[in-house]
């Protein structure tokens, strides 16, 4: 009789399931379908900002929650498919919100109730953008977040009793015309650490490292191609000189980091064809970040993981059509290393 | 043998049968396939200024007429599906080229000939999101509307044959920041039975209430509903704080109202679970509504019914992935009275 | 035994292919899969500037090169399928960069490194576009080049090593409120020729005449097609008075010159109601051109093509809800005349 891994073994808990699915629900966030990396990633929000910590985990539940009121894929529940974009909804609202971008100000009555209904929104926009794309067998990834960021976001500007931090200006863009900045090393650590904290928006360093370690908990090629992803885009951004605020942040190795996670193993195998093809993926997020960064800002609104999403549907999409590249359906995917050895295996 | 209902007589009648399209094409703007409906609506609108009536009519018959001058299929053309895009762009082109946006100036002889192509044009784009959407048995809605109403209004500004009036005004979006309003008993009620009127563009209480009797005469629950949808978003408005004035006429409720009347119970029945899934979607159109105001602001451009149609499309695109809710397939729906008789009857 | 016609003769050769293809793909542009049309257009950029004509080479030699890397379907290589949007967006990347648009400056080593990830980038989008469009047999025209062209010249705006030019300056719309310009002969002649000259970014009549020759040695009812796209173009835009350098310069004709090739005999026979259709198409073109200025000058970023491929696919999508109309798959689509005559045959 075979034992369940490890890590599932409260997957089908008739009582403590439910922790099981929202820490899944935090781990899918970077594609860890994972309640240990979860687990991890939560204590590394924890560990920069209680309140951040809080709010993630209470989206991830209104999410999962709404999911089973209206009684959706129990599976997809399970695999907390219904948690991450909840979660992000949360912390995004709160960032925006907060006079302390860093770690957050406690939400008021008006801003509790609002992320209720966007967290619960997002779970209304899972299987829709499922219904559109389950047929091209290409995941939802983080859109249902990225849509309700902007739309939510968005009305708090017609709203008095919830005020958006200066990180929500309206602007003109100007084109940044040098002189091209001093780069020094602070440029690339804090870069690609904060690249991978930032896909949390969490600004610190330390809590980039520890959900590294999370994602690295379920597979270490995940893990290595987020590291990948996120340098090579700080890489985009010296090269072609950048402001070296926006690197440091890591606001340009968010996008590119779940790129790199997505492309690389796991919904693409890795080969050869298919490691070039996620460089490309990478490179080509960053500058999309810059770009939607220069489209949003007469409205204010922030690039959320919009780069990230759009940037990997359409290689997934064109996937089918390059036969040196051998893509992965979603409810196949699990993490690169199964990936390789099952195809091996068949 | 049996008769056809009253409000069916004209339906195939060999000359009068346009007559009956065209007033269906009316009333499907509210998504009421009677030609009585569309008799009650367009003498609301007659009632608040002749000029709109006319217009709204003559939309109507181009969008119609250009369907059946490429053949399209007839029993849509019956059912008044090619009329109602042309009646609302074309009731947005004068709305918006007037002084006296209340009430309407006459079009010169440029603009008469640009709501003509205009018009002409929903008529494409009808089967083309029907192509689109078709396959996943989800109306179009109002979208060849909206996308055209875009386009031909974006272009107006850079033409000197007809000037654009100051509710087209780009400008850079500013954070309400309070005091928060005080709001009246006028702001509810004026911003609830404008919230009716506004989705004819009709700045004037008894029109909406007109308009709300012309849906009854096809449906009650779809009247309560429109209600309901328009009293929910003025709701959202007070609640969160938002302009007085945007209330009060009627901003906050005419997508609202719209999504009200698709998913309670026209293409979703009406259980507790649909109940409860349309209220999350009529608060859920309010905020967008405020969103999309924002995004468009620095472009000049009106929401239009985006709010509607995007919140209704997600979440009929979504409701097959929930066992909870019971989606009607658009050929299928008719009242929400009818889909309660014939689901008990089935 | 048969013969392939003239311009096939390289399609096949082993070595000399490549140039076929990527001749074809400078044609295709346009809508030709012909070597010696794309030869003819390649003359007429280097007529106008021995810069843009080598980049307009490079650019379809990577594209092409990037298909065959990841052995894309080999057909789609040979008719020229993976070159042009490459083509187009190495002539945008450097007419957006330079001081002199007119005839364009060469680029510095990081504009070089730009162009190669960029139009290498546009190989991966045709089959993202494919895999959306080819169930509604609609093709994806140069919505690669489009969509890439928005996320890489927008993305500059953030990088100091590469400046864009005043072209790209974001700005707040105004509505043109007159006087009407005195337009003169000037106004046609040239609005119609640059509106040709204008698809490859030329701001010259002489090359708009040549690559009309390119087209009309593959289709004369294409080259006709083109003309009296361009035509009722500038007709828009003195119609309703647009401004003069506008129109002067090709920027109404220049997509409405293309959804004239493309509906006009290509994608759709050529009869009465598809006439018809293709001169609605036409106009309304001109208008979303005018438009999408509008909604793009807060980002600064110009409208390239997107007008007419926004149309087109709109048109096409509803063509199959015409039955007056006669949609042709682009897999059959040849030539205005081929699509005539087969159609005859069978």
């Amino acid at each position: 009789m075979s034992q369940a891994p490890f890590q599932d073994r409260f997957r089908d808990h008739p009582t403590l399931g439910i922790a099981d699915w929202v820490l899944r629900g935090i781990g899918q966030v970077v594609l860890q379908n994972n309640p240990i990396s979860g687990a991890v990633i939560l204590a590394a929000i924890f560990y920069n900002s209680r309140i951040y910590g809080t709010v993630c985990l209470l989206g991830t539940v209104i999410g999962t929650l709404t999911a089973m009121g209206f009684k959706a894929d129990r599976g997809m529940v399970k695999d907390g498919l219904f948690g991450f974009n909840g979660a992000l909804i949360a912390l995004a609202l709160v960032a925006f919100t907060s006079r302390d971008f860093a770690h957050g100000n406690w939400p008021n009555w008006h801003l509790w109730s609002y992320i209720l209904i966007s967290a619960s929104f997002t779970s209304v926009l899972v299987p829709a953008f499922g219904a559109l794309l389950g047929p091209h067998k290409v995941p939802g990834l983080t859109m249902p977040f990225v849509l309700s960021g902007w739309w939510f976001l968005g009305a708090l500007l017609q709203f008095s009793t919830i005020d958006v931090s200066s990180a929500l200006k309206p602007t003109s863009p100007a084109d940044f015309t040098g002189p091209r900045p001093d780069y020094t090393w602070g440029t690339w650590f804090y870069g690609i650490t904060n690249g991978i904290a930032e896909i949390f928006f969490q600004d610190d360093w330390v809590s980039g490292v520890i959900i590294l370690v999370g994602i690295a908990i379920n597979t270490g090629i995940g893990a290595g191609m987020a590291l990948l992803g996120s340098a090579l885009a700080v890489g985009v951004g010296v090269v072609y000189g950048a402001h070296d605020d926006a690197i440091r942040d890591g606001l340009f190795g968010y996008n590119a980091a779940l790129t790199a996670v997505a492309l690389g193993g796991l919904f693409l195998r890795v080969n050869w064809p298919g490691f070039l093809y996620t460089v490309l993926g990478i490179l080509v997020t960053a500058r999309v970040w810059a770009s939607m960064g220069i489209f949003l800002e007469p409205t204010g609104m922030p690039v959320l993981t919009s780069a990230f999403v759009f940037v990997t549907w359409a290689m997934l999409l064109a996937a089918r059509g390059f036969t040196a590249l051998t893509p992965i359906a979603p409810d196949e995917a699990t993490t690169p290393e199964e990936n390789l050895s099952r195809r091996r295996e068949g």
